[in-house]
């Protein structure tokens, strides 16, 4: 079975992201002061061969431990979609 | 009203993607064959202020064509919660 996976890996809420508050100012800057508290993470999309859902979860929680997300600082969260 | 937006910023499927290529073939290296075709984009999520869904929407917009994404190398998409 062929899944897609989309995975979220965003900074910890307790980190400060420097990244973030730059991009909040140069917002308030462009004129939308509206928007607060950005965070910004990786987006990552993967396609990936499994036998099923269970299995495909394993394969995505192993690619982000061992090597996608660095856990002292962030955090993932995904979803898979059969294809 | 308040509003929650998570924006995912991907490179075009037209461009290569050279980060997605150097992660699919480390993901072989540590032992993941299975796992192929990735991308890797920005994920960005932010908290903002707005009368209605639809303004919200708008000032997103403006957001992403002005500062967060490129439109000559990157496609956005974007998904509102309200809090």
């Amino acid at each position: 079975m062929k899944f897609k996976a989309e995975i979220d890996i965003m900074p910890l809420k307790e980190l400060l992201d420097p990244q973030g508050k730059a991009v909040t100012s140069s917002l308030k800057n462009i004129g939308i002061p509206e928007i607060s508290d950005v965070r910004i993470g990786k987006h990552i999309a993967v396609e990936l061969e499994a036998d099923d859902e269970e299995t495909a979860g394993t394969k995505i929680d192993k690619a982000c431990k061992e090597l996608l997300a660095n856990p002292i600082m962030e955090s993932y969260t995904y979803h898979l979609i059969k294809m």
